[in-house]
């Protein structure tokens, strides 16, 4: 765990990640409303092979509402990413500590966007534990 | 101007300042690599209307290409969001400070990451007097 968010090593192949993460995801409120597979961009854009990296952008639809209808400009740091990315070992799963980005990003002053980081982050908390079951 | 991003108010309706987003980000060698209408996902989800509101991801895969060979956290980062939201008065577009994020973040030690952001970031404040002009 870093400032940034926490990373849970799984020992299965990377699809199955992806499946894990998602089903994970989906018991704390959250879908995968987009999906960017970066390995095959830098393929297309710049002919360079990297190993299998998705960016997937969880949603929680209700606070999200609430968070957009506090402050418009919070869409800047939606959907909260998790991401996975395929190693020796199986795959690594880095899941954005929303809390810790809504309180230092410059929406921290305002309350209501303080509380529903909190709760994004208590959720995603709660997918790192289950993952890590 | 806030710590979290650039706002640019145009007076022209919302399709069209996504295309000149759009074409403004590719000028400075960025792809929109995702689209949320987040307005869709309200009606469809939770069953509330909301105005129209955009969440494009914008990735400069050369950029990108060495941030993640630099750092694999640095996904939780990427791509750069550029909101645009239906006004009154035509779109609000918000556009994310790249080189304050990355450096505020956990990975801001990182002195390739901050370069990298510091590009990504002088890159979208073009965008930014380009939408202005």
């Amino acid at each position: 765990m870093s400032d940034l968010g926490a990373i849970v090593d799984l020992d299965c192949d990377f699809d199955s990640a992806i499946e894990r993460v998602t089903a994970a995801l989906q018991e704390e409120g959250f879908g995968v409303i987009s999906r960017i597979d970066i390995d095959d961009k830098f393929r297309e854009k710049l002919g360079i092979e990297f190993r299998r990296y998705a960016i997937l952008g969880a949603c929680n639809p209700g606070l999200a509402h609430k968070a957009l209808t506090a402050e418009a400009q919070v869409g800047l740091l939606l959907p909260c990413n998790v991401c996975v990315e395929a190693t020796d070992a199986g795959a690594r799963v880095h899941l954005v500590d929303a809390e810790n980005m809504m309180a230092s990003s410059g929406l921290g002053e305002n309350l209501a966007i303080n509380e529903l980081g909190a709760d994004a982050g208590e959720r995603l908390g709660r997918v790192v534990l289950s993952l890590k079951a």
